[in-house]
């Protein structure tokens, strides 16, 4: 299942939010688990590893799963991948309530996991956060102690996304008229404030 | 700096949180810039970046930082690590309050990044939450809009870490009587609450 071993800036590098996935390729229930083993092996908060996970690579739940999201805000007149562009599976992290109320960093550490895992595995992924959560918990059968985090689709690469430098302050995302994506990012001297060396 | 290839599951199995560090091991400038460009290039919730950094491996400002921490809460018994066992180097994560109220996942997105990128090179990291963020912020001399997120403790590593398979409930961390520190992690059938392939 792994393509090799890698220099792990090149797979940061590489671990980008794709939103066009070419969907007649498969995703296999050991790839989704091979994955979310991943999160399961990452640091948690006092260790209470509140997170559980639901996974698809069922056509008709995947549709089921679809229908309850809202793809890529900054591209207001995109409504989200046509059929044929879809993702293969999908991973839906959920916090256990009854575990723990606040997950603190837990989440996104578990998700940039996934999503370098995704990378590394010549895939693409796309964390969303616009989801009708009381829809998709019925889907998903979940009793209430289960609230749904996110959610990750999972796909083979569908597009290209480039990273570019940030000029100004619009830091929206934008497509080319290829189609294809870019992501302005700030630059390193913006981002570190201050030093004691 | 680069230690070589690696699997993406090995590196995520070595990325632990260690409490004791070798002291005497310095942690340059060039290491944390390069940790806090890992984080620069990772996917944030609408690409708002709102994360900044501050980062010092400068002896005096180090004590100042290490003075406004608490370590460990399941280790009562332990005040935190012992002269010669400091971390020789410190990132704080900022959230910019004038970019964005809300981080999102980005905090542990960039989090779990850099300590991947800690683990690569062979070094130890500590996320720490438990922060006199008053006092820090005084001794940081952060303007009013920047409030911190966390701080990175990250240094040679001076104790070994160990994942156990959880069994019962108790979720605490605990060290052996050789000082060894161990961490009990749910099985991956216990985290995944529901399938459909």
């Amino acid at each position: 299942m792994i393509k090799g071993n890698i220099k792990f800036k090149d797979l940061v590098m590489k671990t980008r939010s794709y939103r066009r996935f070419k969907q007649n390729e498969k995703i296999r229930p050991a790839t989704l688990e091979y994955l979310i083993d991943l999160a399961r092996n990452t640091p948690s908060a006092r260790n209470a590893q509140p997170l559980k996970y639901v996974y698809s690579c069922n056509r008709q739940k995947n549709n089921e799963i679809f229908s309850c999201l809202k793809w890529a805000g900054a591209l207001p007149d995109w409504d989200g991948p046509a059929e044929g562009e879809k993702p293969g599976g999908y991973i839906i992290m959920l916090l256990d309530a009854e575990i723990s109320a606040n997950p603190y960093w837990d989440p996104g550490i578990a998700l940039q996991t996934i999503m370098l895992g995704v990378a590394e595995l010549g895939l693409a992924g796309c964390p969303i956060a616009n989801i009708e959560s009381g829809r998709l918990s019925k889907m998903l059968e979940l009793p209430e102690h289960l609230d749904i985090c996110l959610v990750l689709a999972i796909g083979a690469p569908g597009e290209q996304v480039t990273l570019e430098t940030l000029s100004g302050e619009n830091v929206d995302y934008w497509r080319d008229k290829e189609g294809d994506h870019h992501v302005p990012k700030r630059k390193l001297n913006e981002i570190i404030y201050g030093k004691w060396v």
